[in-house]
């Protein structure tokens, strides 16, 4: 456990690594790989590791050439290849469930992210894929399973409308992700991300693109406070 | 009817109308009333109606000032207040059946204008609205009159989702409409345009935002051709 | 309260009305007042009311004109002028606390909005004031505040920096609300939203520029599931 | 042929393949293969395969390694590198007879992908090629094949002035595609995609940027009902 | 005739008018009346016609306002009402001859802008009108007065595909102006300014949106240097 | 002067006026009057005015109602018409010589609120009003009193060159303020802060549309630590 | 020299290369390279020359692979390295003078292919170099050479400023071509494209970014006709 | 030391260098390596050497390639990696001090650009790294090294909020510069450059993303005019 008073903040040079992060916020700090050197990354895991040593940390966006650098160096680290994530230490005991929803089968590597996100901030996951809107009757069969669930983050590319039927179905609190699925109009998910601001369904919010760990970290904390 | 020989263009000075239209696309031109002076729209709807004394010729987009101008001049053409657009002649008998569905209430101008334009351009309407995707089950109790229908127009703001819903559902021809109702990154409309574009359901051709009159004519000169 | 066999839909022609959503979601439909006729307005809100006396029913962005039709039709209505909202029958029970905080005076009515919202969802709200991140030390005044809450909906036009700053001192869910409040490249809220979709906090979720309700919506739904 | 009753849904795990959608809208599911890995394209156009055994399936945007994936699974899968498409299985027969029309060399793989879309979805196909509107003699001397057609499919990108020009001329449903052909403020095919949505010739309707695929879907669904 | 030595610059202490400009580049300096008060603009007028007696000198973009305060001052000054612009002077003789080429009649106050800065800058002009894309014929019908022009300005809004089309016809020097006459996804203009930019025919250019000033100023300059 | 351990911030209710930010700053908070009633306006102000009595304070972007209410309750307090601005107090002994470069007349409103906020912020202000690009003699012969002054500040609309020329002349710290002068591709502004966002000429800093209180601040505050 | 009766298409089955355009226009077709294969760069290009065998023909855009192809395949052709294009047969004798004029040192590109589009399409070129408004001297000092030009190409990348201050210094008719040089808050030439399209100084007009080839052609033809 | 009267410009060819540079502006020209070839920044990084042989010139935006050329050539120069930039010749004494402020570490590469930049042009530098507000106890805790400079550079990417914290803790004059750091909706830094320019706090001026070398000028010459 971080101690707020004896070492808030670890200074490594290149970064300092905010050590009081889990006093404030519940949550320890995590490290996005993305413009960091392989080395920053593995100096940055291993000192929240060592301030964290009974609670897993975890790096997002790592490249092939980090996670080398990283397995090289914390051999105990565990690499999840389609989330792009590393993660460092025991997942926490799980409070509440997420229900991560994917559109279709290319927004899978999103979906995976906000997964293990979850359990890294402590809460259970399970993931329903492929349900896009084109299809309505799966979405349907699985209507039982979203309406279980304490929180929801629904992954889609293209045009972004799964959080809109799904807000009509469920009233569980739900995150929507637009991804980068898509080509020409989308602009890189600029076309899901309108879609699901602009939702006429009730309570839907939304993070970044493509940004799996921001959704899984809201979700967590949602779902581990609910009853 | 017009004939290509005689006349192709009657010059007004400030228009040059197309006369010969109908005999190359099977329809007359139409007036785009917005920019114009009101005297200019009776001129050119007159004009218009001279060529084509048999069939309706219509004017879009037309103010109030314009309407009063049109009524003063043309006591026998007719206004629909809720399309904003007028009609001169009489509407020609209806070949192949259009449906015109609504998401919300707020887009019921622009369906408006759709139906007019169809039923001016040969074709039957019927309108279905308030069927979107917040509630899926309104739109599924609808489901068989969309069947039945040789062209589909889906008129929605917002995130745009219906026709991508829709398209999924039923396999007649569908041409989205993106209106402007909204606010925020709604941005005018361009929110639901951007995701009718992007639809995952197969077959959604999108016309310009708040375009009821351009998806009139494709889908009236789609459903006159139908089997 | 509705039920879901008897009639699901009220059709009102320009309108069908989603009697069956509290059962599906927890809570009755809302009207967006914007685009539609004050008759309208008053119209579905009395439908609404009908299918659910025993808890307030609520119509958003709400003009003067369609204020003073509501007023003369429904006398039992409350008008929030600053929230621009409209509610009708008596607000239910809170569960679960959210806390409002607006980033300056400017934002008050988006942060009102929101405010109604949750209490109309059955949330307890509080409501901090003008705490932009500019004078830091403002907000740290509050801090215990913010703690305490079981959801946060973070207001700020201009910038919009203030999501990122309290998303790094607590851990508690938190929904950002971009506003238009700002002139220039704000590009009517603009930065604002891409400013919260960025930022470098985690657990900031976003609704749309301006949407105090979907905001409340969200919020009252995690806060009244919380332990 | 899928019976909708017996397995509407068939679960791969990382894909629920809609064998339902033939029942509902005509035509099985299409694989979109970008973003997906050789293997789920292999597996999804395999099991499709199954489920509509006398009826080509197909998958489009095929990159080079999933093409040759295809062809050591499914050696009798057909490529159509133009079109970067597979096929699996025969042809329909055709019914009614789409005109796909590409402005400019540089266009012809969205038309290819367009016209192969069409076959596949049961309409006779005719090519033509390189008739911008730079040298608009070159379009009058086909003028009598477009009137031909039961529907155009009009490819162009750059200033995508082609729509326009050839809804002057006939009075044939238009699907127009834009293309991302082009440079500097083309903005990715941005400028043609707008310049179609504005046509001043009515009718004309849109899809995605090198969508050819989309406008394929939608053409052959209007000619096979066409009279 | 404005003496370069003598009074380069004239303080009138809210703008310092640049006499010397003929001296420089062959035409006095024009007054862009929007944003500055009617006193502003007739003492400008004013102050540039003292300075060059015998040569007429303009202000565009003149509100009704300040059209009649240089009535009032200056009553000898020539308002051209559809051009919203206002002479002072003896228009210059002209050389060369501009042809101004309209799409639509909503585009004519932009081409009127046009037309008048041309006689301005010494040119001789003929206006050509509504001879848009969607009835190709209109154009061919003043082929022959498009080629005789040394200078062509082609005024078009909504897509903008006039300068394309009117670029495979002629070679004679070409100025683009796109209008904002349309709306939606016409962005104020922003689909005919890139439709423009990226012509497929050569040698069009193109000036700012609704710019008929800087269209007539180009044009002048082409023609009266034309042999 | 305001004592930062007595009170920090005045709340009142609607605002929690910094009253700390002079001593944290150098300079009392001001009040930005856009959003606010004219009743906040005047009690902001008011309380503001008691806090710092020795020294100026002041609202921007205060509308005619606004600047008639603080005209009837603080009768003391100054209008700057042309800034849109009032201040109250007296201003501080001036350190310090900034010099404010208008590039036209019609962005003498953004140059004035420029002037009057280093006014108010303590330095003392030379403006030079339309020097623009298009006759650059003009700006050659007020050289050297740009030369002269401790910070530039420079305004300019259309196409923002100003600050780029300026930076070519002369080493003097340098605050751009791009202005919404102009119309069409302008985009309200967006073209000249893309513009000077992009100088060639070092030292360019930029402030947003129409900021002309932004840059009075940096500016002042450049300025009065000069040597 | 090319019949208009014998053979106004040359149908090469992926295109239809326009013989008749020279007749028209008075310059042959270009080849676009860009997205064509380089076989179908060298087949174009040599129906070209044999249809213009006395006059240079030319393919802008050219890859490394389309210049090898075209090197091996047609031996005669003449490569311009620097400005990625290739001419075959020989220029035709000047007349007229036109100036390219680049900003800086890394615009080089763009002005070649401007500069050599210039002499294939009949007019003398004298190129200008780095004289960008950061060192306004530079440009002084070669005032005159812009002056005695008969059309000036200005080429500009970042802010894109060069072309108002030569617009102020000289009345030569004027082309601006922005280039894509810079980053950032460039995007890609978008900056230098708004700069001159809102360019201050009278008769700017502008092409697409990175398009020397177009203002080459609009420039020689103004310069030709030049007295 | 350069003379304005003997050479003012040395004419390479491909450039005009600015020898004159340093005599207006207190500085020498830099080279912006970015499409220039290695040979021409050798060249000209020579060349000003030569002329201003007493005092470090610079080169910025240098490849891996340009960077062997200039230190097989110029051996005496000096290459920062983190800088991506290379100085030859001795540094200035400094007068005055920058402190730049880098949010996190992925934006040190920016921030070194700037600390060189300013070392180059005669201020004194100290960096502070990683105290992004996510966890504002890091900022607090070097807020006095912020309060004794004399100017700040503070650099960030994602959301872009440090300099409105900054900007309510000190009042020292400051530049922001927003970074390419981030992902999806931060489009290439324009997140960050829009919330800085819309900054609620007072004195903010920006430069463009990435643009560690403008705001190193800018700083520079704010530091050494410091008292």
């Amino acid at each position: 456990m971080s101690g707020r008073a004896e070492e808030p903040i670890a200074d490594l040079g290149f970064a300092r690594v905010d050590l009081d992060r889990e006093s404030r916020t519940g949550d320890p700090e995590v490290v996005f790989a993305d413009g960091k050197t392989p080395e920053q990354v593995v100096e940055i895991l291993a000192r929240l590791h060592d301030a964290h040593p009974s609670r897993a940390v975890m790096a997002t966006r790592v490249s092939a050439e980090a996670a080398a650098a990283v397995a090289a160096a914390l051999p105990q680290a565990v690499l999840d290849q389609e989330a792009r994530a590393v993660t460092l230490g025991p997942l926490p005991a799980p409070r509440g469930r997420v229900c991560v929803v994917a559109a279709g089968t290319s927004d899978l590597p999103v979906a995976a992210e906000a997964a293990l996100t979850c359990r890294v901030h402590g809460a259970e996951v399970e993931t329903v894929t492929d349900v896009g809107v084109a299809g309505i009757h799966r979405l349907m069969a699985v209507r039982d399973r979203l309406d279980a669930a304490d929180c929801l983050v629904v992954v889609a590319g293209m045009e972004g409308a799964l959080p809109s039927v799904v807000g009509g179905l469920v009233g569980v609190p739900m995150i929507g992700v637009p991804t980068s699925v898509g080509y020409g109009a989308s602009f890189g998910g600029l076309a899901a991300l309108l879609a699901m601001l602009n939702s006429c369904a009730p309570g839907v919010s939304v993070v970044n693109i493509d940004n799996g760990y921001g959704a899984g970290v809201a979700a967590a904390r949602i779902a581990r406070r609910a009853r």
